[in-house]
């Protein structure tokens, strides 16, 4: 049985762990404060080309975005989202337990426009109502499509027009920035975002999140809600050395290209045969429309998840491929398709 | 200028006023602890029929609801509701900044159903989700609708098989109950809810609402949320005095039969006039359709709100009745609007 | 039976219920925008001589404290309070329900001193612990102490020094104000702190408290928390004519003067009896020291807190007076001691 | 310079690394649903004796603390814990943040005892206080101390009585239960508490703590409380691998043995030069008090905390030994004491 399910399936690329291993005698200050934690932060920050942005190392996903998400805000204030946002959907209510509101708009592709944002805004006039006051979207988002940078600067000026914070979730960052049709980088998008994070745990780490925040405001006593949260792991070091190790030699971008390969070789052999897909997702995961009864078949030698019946005879499903994905395993699967 | 506003407009019905004038120098102790709301609260069960509930006298519909539903869920439970619900628009997100999130459906009447309920069940499966745990309702709705006893049945129904706590929003209960489509009873209603409320602000009290708990499991402790969410009013006679005029005699009934016989006056010469109404509202609340043009003229002599744009050139506008609502004013806006 | 209990166990004073009376039917919007709200905030700004403060009214003090408290933190921050600070003890963890931490010292006469406040930011020093940011003191406190100009000077200095907020509780503020030991007044008062609040509730009204927010920065959007936590009074109307009768004619201070002089009656005549008392508490609150024996017959006749018990023989009873204290009690009381 | 810091210093136990070496290209589900996870518990299970049980693995101790009590508990109650408690100071008012006061008693060896707790329970009597309803404590505690099992029993009666949940912070478990003086077992633990966890990150792990459920009221759904406050790790097998490591062949046990026997020597030596202690810790944290010049020069060799001044001359310093110290820089240590 292989597991095209997730891209977390596995442990680590193998230079993080000869990584964690080679320093693991080493004594270092807890919590962040360690010499790898700095040396990742700077290879981030050269990435990026600014030393003027604060860069956090958190544990997961749904972590880093209740904690950013909560230290921005002032009580009376929501988040925008499209429905088919991580924060709606799959953190059991995180946000909403830190006491905010998330305003959600239907979007057929995943994505948020400026046009969805100012609806949004259209509709919360007075104090009766939350305030929206935070953009949340996630680039490659949940359901495989990316940002362009087009569409990444019109949200942009709509939320500075709007005194908006824009913060996007970097889960599937890699993927969506080695896409085929992506035209965005991390500069780009720091000069667009107020807060962003480039996502581990999804792309070859053990587990960890880099927390970029951009605007000046943003970035007081943000050691504060990580420590409250859970977010400010002791042996903080285990994050440094996964980091400097994905952010050395371009690893990071490595890894999500293979990953997007991966994708790619699937995409182009379902479409092939003659399949559709559920929508456009031009990252590392697709959303092909297959028979019910192929799909039984399949499950017999593959692990997916259906995603969405279609009618009585077809669902879609959803394959999610890795760094770690092996390509004899992909086009087996085509073969067994065929079959 | 007569305000068709809202039904919160003036002040308090002339007997409550009395009430609170001739008690005023009595000495009671504080906190819901004084002789009025205990009897307050037996007449309400007297009227229920039923003396295995209990009453708690608070100060307003928003605190009512935040404090009640964060009372009876654990930090991972969530709510179901209309998405033209009161908790979801017009409460600047109390719920969630209790911690609870609320997923909403779509519903052309304001109106929950089984199906819709059924829908959020199927569609939250694991511990990735919310789980959904307390539906909520309102009757008669934000949009004037009221729920059948059949309906309200069908919903308690499938509430009990899946161990949802169904709460009723009753600020305009007053309105709903003496509806001339209303099959409803307070004590059916107390037989087929877990937790409601009987609404004063709308039905001529100063202030204060009747919350009525049902289920044993959910009476525990109940003061301590009052006190800790501010619901706990320090000279508790005010809302004792207030209930027990509005018990007497059916005050509270005769008060909404007056809000809603100005509603039917309104409707019906609207109606005769040509015009149609966004929604059927056979309560304190209507929504005609009206050009807008006339909406403007008649915004020179009554208050009232532009609901909704219909086209171009019409909108729905809300209009509300009340206990202190005068005929002749009524008369006067449908002379108004033919002129 | 007479009862000293506390000093919220009347109606409101005539001239409150009066101006409900007349304006009774008039048409008001509601939530606060209409003008006897506006008229008493007016006067306020009269008393104080300052235009450039929001003058907010709400319904309860510990819906005040928490309202405010929580508008004015981030999540990270934490309040400085006085062991025996209504908030600490009596308001059943609502401060915390916000999500804020108390910090507390312990205090004799239930003071803050700059230096306990000094204390508390010596101990905390890092991102492990919660960030003190908010000092919240009552005055009168919770024991009958009322603060001096010069220690309340000393305080608004450390706090200004350190950014933290300086918050009044000023739930009987009226009786601090008109004791023969005070030298501050609303003006002086609202020159030294951020935000503070006029308590109606215990000094004459049905309900109802004035928060003044003095500082720019924590006037934002105030009104969405109040909304949000229950503190928008649907009929806001009810608030606003009760704190313009308070502050015409300087009603607010000659109820509490009358409270004052009670309790000097009492204090006065208990002293010549040659009783001690618990504490210093030249307000409406006195803590007289009594042999149990004594104490069990003024019972027969008196309603009143047991405080402290001191040793086998004595307890510490809590005394209140208030606006609506008769004489003629007071005397009997004395004479009752004697017997 | 050698550290004595603390007991997370150092990487992980080879036997852990070696683990998440060789399992590393497995592919497994997330969120705790692999095998590793599935073993970890069974022999945790086993070593306690029980299968009544549940056993969960999260990320970090502030993070279970806060994520169990949240799920514990209803809004209006309150923990009860020694002033000392890691929960009061060092998790910057994580637990406040998901709307729990703590109630705190002062306690000179940083242990609760039935008597501290009955006075507590005696102080908070009415709706006007916060409820207290669970009672935290930590083995070993923040200052070394340790329980006895006839002490733990008269807190597991009190809290059984009353109704208490009794919750232990076990971050320092593995110190507790292989010090000289305990008589503890992880079986009479979970007989006698309602929910404790099993520290991994001070004993050998990268990160990772084991929560044991007791009570059956405290299970249900558990885990989505994990999800949403950040605690579900999405390579969940990272902490299962770690925890099969540390529970196959005592290696937890055998751990803390090290780390106490070389606090064991450090005691020792620098009581044979004649210094005292600040306090009696039978654990891996030792509290020598030495004079300030002393401490200075150690300063140049030796990494550790200034715990408190006590007088002019002398300060209470923290020494903290772990799984990784290494004796010869314990020897050299005590050397450079004498020097």
């Amino acid at each position: 049985m292989y597991s095209f399910k997730c891209d977390y399936s596995e442990g680590a690329h193998p230079r993080i762990l000869d990584a964690l291993f080679k320093t693991n005698l080493e004594q270092w200050d807890g919590y962040g404060e360690d010499i790898y934690c700095s040396r990742a932060a700077a290879l981030i920050k050269e990435n990026i080309g600014r030393d003027d942005i604060d860069v956090h190392f958190l544990v997961g996903g749904t972590q880093t975005n209740f904690t950013a998400i909560s230290a921005f805000l002032r009580p009376h204030e929501a988040v925008i989202s499209a429905a088919t946002g991580h924060i709606c959907v799959h953190e059991t209510g995180a946000i909403e337990a830190t006491g905010h509101k998330i305003l959600t708009k239907s979007s057929a592709d995943g994505k948020l426009t400026a046009e969805l944002i100012q609806e949004v805004l259209d509709e919360h006039e007075d104090e009766h109502m939350a305030k929206p006051k935070l953009v949340y979207l996630s680039d490659s988002t949940e359901i495989g499509s990316i940002y362009l940078k087009s569409e990444l600067e019109a949200i942009s000026s709509i939320c500075r027009k709007n005194q908006l914070y824009l913060y996007m979730d970097g889960a599937r960052l890699g993927s969506a920035l080695t896409s085929a049709e992506n035209d965005l980088t991390l500069s780009s998008i720091a000069a667009l975002v107020d807060a962003f994070y480039i996502g581990g745990t999804k792309n070859g780490a053990l587990m960890g999140e880099a927390l970029i925040i951009c605007k000046e405001e943003l970035k007081t006593d943000f050691r504060y809600h990580m420590k409250q949260k859970g977010g400010l792991l002791a042996k903080g070091r285990v994050l440094g050395i996964q980091f400097e190790a994905l952010f050395q030699d371009d690893l990071y971008f490595k890894l999500a290209e293979h990953s997007n390969k991966m994708a790619d070789i699937l995409r182009k052999g379902i479409l092939e045969q003659g399949y559709s897909f559920l929508t456009h997702s031009p990252s590392n995961q697709i959303f092909p429309i297959l028979p019910n009864r192929l799909i039984e078949e399949l499950e017999q030698k593959y692990a997916f998840y259906r995603w969405k019946p279609i009618d009585s005879f077809h669902s879609a499903i959803r394959l999610v491929t890795s760094w770690a994905t092996e390509d004899n395993f992909v086009y087996q699967f085509l073969e067994d398709l065929k079959a």
